[in-house]
């Protein structure tokens, strides 16, 4: 970002997994110029460290804890735009799969502020990178759908539709419900299509499992994974497992030698 | 990457949708890094500046043109790490998201050959960010789903059960079919479900159609709309029309201002 603002702007900014090496450059760029940062539970807080001129608000919301309301973020970054500042908005993944981007452009737009968007790594990717495996090998799907398990009417997705597409399928918000999905999943999935968890995929402390779908739920409570993580189902996983057994399995990343 | 190799390795590398300032920090360390750079078509060509210790092969195929065979760049990237190289083969996008990675994967796992991967931007994120929209407004829908419409065996998604999910479609090398994509697709959704083209998205010279199901095939024809694009259909597409209202058209990225 080059262009002088006159007046202010926000940028809703990816933070990606949490590895601040897996920032992009324009995302390191806009975090040098910030003025104000509005910072997502879920990113590394350490991002701070790369916006030093800004004034930094923790915005974060838990599961269900909502300790910081959607509309106050959004009142917060309007009325710092409003006053000529460049307001940051960090997420954590990319800011445009799940995290209520939708909302908050809504109402930048609503409000006649100035925004641009950079995007990220979702911890979708993130797992996949990890598990040294593409989410869409060719020789078994032509897809992968990226999905959350945490509705807004608190329904839950149509798991048979979902697994009827033969995409591989990337759960998110899903583990506090593991056992539910994986069950409605094997209405239509056989018991052993390959799956995994991956937790804090793509940071110093990930942890994952790779399994099959009708022992997810169990290995992954007797591994006690828990939030944030990614649940991922398909036979694109199963090239994981070669891969898996012969890496530690709930070891941290940085312990793990891509190579047989 | 800080670990010294005494052995070659080889590093998958997502290139993200064109712009360089979309590459992340760990990208832009292992091009500085890189002995051997194989670089494909898709990637914008000036991320070879990056790499400036680095010998660049050229190893990039164009939809039925297959100037390099597949098992050709596999047996490259084995050749150079076997030398004791460190082999960064550049993929446009993020390399986990089609483009061959499974293979290319499991050809180093086969020969024993060290390798990471590193995650980037792939356009149908790139895509939404231009649009100003998220992929999963939560009051639209619950997901996304990837699809390529460019299938090893010939065939077609099936469209009917895609659309049946209520995800976002974000569709990957449909140019070629879109009239009749649209039509399956429309056995399912109405033909007033908005949908967008964004040809190149995130780079100079992106251009992008907003309109619906039902018109997007013919208008993307007269605009002249190809390869590489992302096709987007699904309700959250439609917090688009707004923004396009306003914005220019069929023109590069940088002329466009993200506010009303």
């Amino acid at each position: 970002m080059t262009t002088t603002f006159t007046t202010g702007k926000v940028t809703l900014l990816s933070a990606g997994p949490g590895d601040l090496d897996l920032l992009t450059i324009k995302a390191a760029k806009a975090l040098a110029a910030a003025d104000v940062v509005l910072l997502d539970d879920l990113a590394n807080p350490e991002i701070v460290s790369l916006a030093p001129r800004a004034r930094v608000i923790r915005v974060g919301k838990r599961g269900g804890c909502r300790s910081t309301p959607q509309a106050f973020i959004q009142r917060l970054m309007t009325r710092y735009a409003s006053k000529g500042l460049h307001v940051v908005r960090v997420k954590g993944g990319d800011a445009l799969l799940f995290g209520r981007a939708g909302e908050e452009l809504a109402a930048l737009k609503r409000a006649d502020i100035p925004f641009d968007i950079v995007n990220g790594i979702s911890s979708g990717f993130a797992a996949a990178a990890s598990l040294g495996i593409s989410l869409t090998h060719r020789e078994h799907c032509q897809g992968v759908t990226f999905i959350t398990a945490h509705m807004q009417d608190h329904g839950e997705p149509d798991w048979a539709t979902l697994a009827a597409t033969g995409t591989t399928l990337a759960i998110y918000m899903g583990m506090s419900r593991i056992e539910n999905l994986c069950a409605k999943l094997m209405a239509t999935l056989p018991a052993g299509t390959p799956a995994a968890v991956v937790q804090w995929a793509g940071g110093a402390n990930e942890r994952r499992l790779v399994t099959t779908l009708g022992r997810l739920a169990a290995e992954a409570q007797a591994a006690q994974l828990g939030s944030p993580a990614v649940i991922l189902v398909g036979d694109a996983i199963g090239e994981a497992e070669a891969f898996d057994a012969i890496a530690p399995r709930y070891d941290s990343r940085d312990s793990l030698a891509h190579a047989a």
